[in-house]
């Protein structure tokens, strides 16, 4: 489900052979794609509207480094956008250029506020932190983030929205004039790994998974409001709650509050953005047994209460209470599973026990079509289920059992994509944790530090905790853990697709 | 080839459908596997006179200890291997079942010797001693090695050397009577990865193997005298790099004799005894074009060649000249590779780098069909190709190219189960994590333990570094990790396939 356009485009590759490479000729549609960045461009310069009025409210000095922003967006994207396509179709190597290309043009331009600002030491520290924010990651170079403007927390955590639910989803709900495109892309809806869940066009879906998105962060924004929270911090965290991104707008994150209604309505709120959208579409169109069936859910579920469970039980003694105990272990279970990465106190200080536990939620996740970040639970539930099926083949080779998931059978060739895909994420996780550890950084803080870059987390473990920042990396590193994010957010695929240089030839 | 049968019976997976279910009947052929233990134990009670001979030689005070062994291991032994059983054929599960449990067995009674002999602590340090001796693992949870008597020691190192190539492979070379059940399990062996690779019956292979096997072991002590060596200590490091092991009988490892010759003769060995001994089997034979052109070979000496580059570079401060930051780094980096786990100084002191390059190289394992642990270079190969043919099938949808390895097709079958083996293997890694984790000891020396015990190297980062040891450790987490080496020695399949309760029933 639609997290981004790309999203759509995984699913059609699960089940594959959906768009055939003929129908449109073999050439890039190079004119669509330039058309797209450029819509893309002029929406970016929309959004750099609210910063600025933000600034302009509060009276930072910020308000010049937005102005110039949006002037540098507006002239390449007004002239892109009038670009005429006479073939309105989008093949997967187009909407795949499409979509990696967009991302590292948004987080480029994001990037250009933050320098213009004057607070960030360098362009690589800007770009970190441009992509940390668009791919709801929520790592950060600053180590006084109370020191920034309004104007510019504001877009830090602005971003995180923009990213959670994908601008080129966006773009799809609001922009008539790629109606045309759209109808192209609506082949990949229908597609998944339970295929038949969707119903409506992409443009009708796209739009409906904005309200959701909307409607759910609006109804955080008030009860944060309730809870006692400023207008202010209630939004961002709010945008960051919903992205799963984990930027805020204190040093000491949400724990700076000490507030136990604003950390359980964030616990709760940060859960219900890691859930498969399409549940939601589910539970408005009344179908409650599609919801409380879904394997995925129930793991997350599942997942979640045993992993609170062991680490309250652990900090029990830490924290002298067992309530105490709970309630730091349910917010920071729920933030790292999410990949929010939100804290309310320094996980680096506790047990081994709970470390490791949430050194594990690391790496799994939470649900596919949420906001989160990560490898997500069904995948592993599809390879859980086809290890036990290989196992029993072993000593009955003439058992014929298929997979299944929601009671739908998954064909071979989606088990195979989602060994590859995981395999390629250690793979790339491995590559960079040498690259990363060539600057001599604790080896602790280089390994989470990468997976959670990868993951979409934002904190990890060691200098690179809750208490801690990116700042001491070098550019090589940032830029390293920068890709590290955009490709997790990417979930893989549609940039390494790219490398192949026959993607962008004739033939 | 041959580690054990059971890696016989591994490759007969990759194949499937080799032996039928129905072919026996269903049930277990218990009477043929009762026989084969009584056998297992007889074999034992022989392989123990050698540690008998030695402490007669130096006059230890273990005597009594093996003699003990001996007696409570005939008895058993001589009713078991006298049982008659009607049905010779072993069917995938009765191979299965005998190995895990003759395994198990040979564990828990080589354990007896330390425990007899009265200089280990309790049951639990023995039989871990024991697992970690036969599985090849060389953890040890003795903290001065050289305050135990020769016989013990040596008993220590022979059984890597035993555990190396396999007992159940030796039962069937030297046994004449397993032979009409050793026909039914040459099945097995014709087929593997590359089914064509194998010419010969399993009882002329496993012949063939260990004369390889011996051979190799004969020329290594042969040189190690050469170098300066004792002829006992000659002996001890022989069995155990033979077997990559990894046990010494110097506190120091080979460190200890700080003899650069025979530093350089075990590091080219371990190399050598981390090759598929089918190759060797080639060169006899003359075929150096297949020896060569192995893929796997090709990948084990380029991340072999490419990690002592790297190594070196980032020690050459450490150590001052380059020849001795190469001299360290050839050493770790084969030693890790092979799962040997000697060392000739304390890693854990390196540059982070370095130390996140051997992490890895723990991963990675050496070759199948070797001597040594871990995942296996085959498996990343595979899967390497298996990702590159999925990411272009979804830009080209239509194209049809097959994984190939040494110019043979490899099923999607074989994919499926190396995909399911490498997930299993992770997924035993972070069961097992966690419950160490529970004890409480810092989090890398935690995680890099199981990893250490599961991939059978020995040694890992932390407490349980080169210069360290798992005594630390309580007994559960012992017990954990003794199961980690040993289903990590089986390659997994074999233990976990005899979790299913229907594999032990009549239907």
């Amino acid at each position: 489900m639609p997290r981004t356009i790309l999203f759509h485009v995984m699913q059609m590759h699960y089940v594959g052979h959906v768009i055939s490479s003929d129908e449109n000729g073999v050439f890039m549609n190079y004119r669509l794609i330039l058309k797209l960045i450029g819509n893309m461009l002029l929406i970016k310069a929309a959004f750099l509207v609210f910063p600025l009025l933000v600034s302009f409210v509060y009276g930072g000095d910020d308000k010049v480094a937005f102005i110039l922003t949006i002037f540098i967006l507006i002239v390449p994207g007004a002239i892109l956008s009038i670009v005429k396509s006479e073939n309105k179709k989008f093949k997967i190597k187009d909407a795949f250029a499409a979509t990696t290309i967009s991302w590292i043009l948004f987080s480029l331009f994001g990037a250009l506020p933050f320098y213009f600002s004057g607070y960030f030491p360098s362009f690589v520290d800007c770009l970190f932190e441009s992509v940390s924010g668009f791919a709801t990651t929520g790592a950060t170079i600053l180590s006084n983030i109370e020191a920034l403007p309004k104007g510019i927390l504001f877009w830090r955590n602005f971003s995180h929205w923009i990213g959670g639910m994908g601008v080129l989803v966006f773009m799809l709900a609001v922009l008539p004039s790629m109606n045309a495109s759209s109808i192209n892309l609506l082949r990949a809806e229908t597609t998944g790994l339970s295929p038949d869940r969707f119903v409506p066009k992409l443009r009708e879906t796209a739009r409906v998974m904005y309200t959701i998105y909307l409607s759910l962060t609006v109804l955080l924004i008030v009860l944060l409001l309730i809870s006692g929270l400023p207008f202010y911090d209630a939004l961002l965290h709010a945008f960051s709650t919903a992205g799963t991104g984990g930027f805020s707008n204190m040093n000491a994150s949400v724990g700076a509050y000490g507030n136990v209604g604003a950390e359980l309505i964030i616990t709760i709120f940060m859960f219900l953005f890691g859930i498969n959208f399409l549940l939601y579409f589910y539970l408005i169109k009344g179908s409650f047994k599609n919801v409380v069936n879904d394997e995925e859910l129930r793991l997350y579920a599942l997942i979640v209460l045993v992993a609170i469970g062991i680490i309250t039980i652990n900090l029990s003694r830490y924290y002298g209470t067992l309530l105490m105990a709970f309630r730091r272990s349910a917010f920071h279970v729920v933030s790292i599973i999410t990949t929010t990465g939100f804290s309310t106190s320094d996980y680096n200080l506790w047990p081994v026990l709970s470390r490791v536990v949430l050194l594990l939620l690391m790496l799994s996740g939470c649900s596919a079509g949420s906001t989160g970040g990560g490898i997500k639970l069904v995948r592993f539930l599809i390879l859980f289920k086809a290890s036990a099926i290989e196992l029993k083949k072993m000593v009955y080779p003439k058992s014929v059992k298929a997979v299944t998931l929601n009671e739908k059978g998954i064909d071979n060739d989606i088990i195979t994509k989602t060994a590859v895909f995981v395999f390629i994420y250690f793979f790339i996780f491995l590559i960079s944790s040498v690259i990363v550890s060539s600057e001599g950084k604790d080896i602790f803080s280089t390994l989470t530090a990468v997976i959670a870059s990868l993951s979409n987390i934002g904190p990890g473990l060691g200098i690179v905790g809750p208490t801690g920042n990116y700042s001491e990396f070098s550019s090589l590193s940032k830029l390293v853990l920068s890709f590290c994010m955009l490709v997790g957010r990417l979930e893989i695929f549609p940039v390494l697709v790219l490398l192949y240089p026959s993607v962008w030839k004739k033939t």
